[in-house]
């Protein structure tokens, strides 16, 4: 991987200890392989490498922190809907909020990858390249093994916005034969990604 | 069916002919089917026929009606979230909006049976018996044929609120794979009686 001078190799070393030291071993390997699938596509669709990498890296960070942790989070923090969001559970909550928890612990400042981890489980209708990577990044990195998950990736290198829609229809219907909830902005995606609605 | 001395023979009759002829032969027939269902599900769950049937008679009133005319009644009435609303069309208009033709035109005003007109397409989190009689009704009357239907019966009349979860899983699902828009109202009755959220 390239690197620019801002993001050199030492810079991600310490980003990857301060992410692994949060994680199982297992989450971690699905972060790296999160961050080479993210660099690829970023590569492929003229994003910058070292913006997936940290947003990949930074993804999942949260993603092992207690209910209570969360909660705490969204009653003093600044959320859209809060009644809302305090319904749901870490699923939701490791993106939304796990994002803020990035910026506080670990100092990053960048709105386009806060904004990243914040959209990358739910999608939105409003979605930026880097938004469109990471979320299909964390969905069809090597460790993901799922029925469809070959044509997901095929997808993914050649129509990144189809991949988004791919995803999106899937897990929808996953969660939805489950009967798990669905958080209202998975719709919002949904109905422009996958319903074409404008 | 008995009905109460307010809600006579005669009445029935003329809002038969008021519906009757606003529609399509088969879209009445449809009508006089979730009608006989309703009045049945009443009975068996202890809500007014009368109220019922009315509702019943007049769920579809306003689904003959133009897009123009339902933007138009939009843009000049009292909706929540407009700018959402008018992009999505009849299948979701001549509910929520064709209830304030019914008001308007019929002269109903009993806001049990115009909020069951209102929610007999999407559902909504907070249902009362007679929203759920007629949006089981509907989905369930004499002439629906689809797989499944049979099982829908059977379940509307041991458990409506099971019924209610049957009806918007089957409907979501099928909304999904043919990757129809979906309104999000639709997704708070999904995670109220499919996914058991409170």
């Amino acid at each position: 991987m390239n690197y620019s001078d801002n993001y050199s190799a030492m810079n991600r070393e310490a980003l990857m200890q301060a992410v692994q030291m949060r994680m199982s071993e297992r989450r971690f390997t699905h972060v790296l392989g999160v961050e080479e699938t993210a660099v690829a596509l970023a590569e492929r669709f003229g994003e910058s490498p070292e913006k997936a990498s940290i947003a990949a890296l930074t993804h999942d960070y949260a993603k092992e922190r207690s209910d209570e942790e969360f909660q705490l989070a969204i009653e003093q923090g600044d959320y859209e809907d809060k009644k809302e969001l305090i319904k749901f559970g870490n699923a939701i909550w490791h993106g939304l909020v796990g994002a803020d928890f990035v910026a506080r612990e670990l100092g990053i400042t960048d709105e386009a990858i806060l904004n990243a981890i914040r959209l990358h489980t739910t999608g939105a209708a409003e979605m930026s390249l880097l938004d469109k990577i990471i979320y299909v990044a964390d969905y069809i990195e090597p460790g993901r093994d799922f029925p469809g998950v070959e044509d997901a990736r095929v997808i993914a290198f050649s129509d990144l916005n189809q991949a988004v829609a791919f995803e999106t229809k899937h897990t929808l219907t996953h969660l939805i034969e489950a009967e798990k909830p669905v958080y209202p902005k998975t719709i919002e995606t949904y109905n422009r990604w996958v319903a074409g609605m404008k």
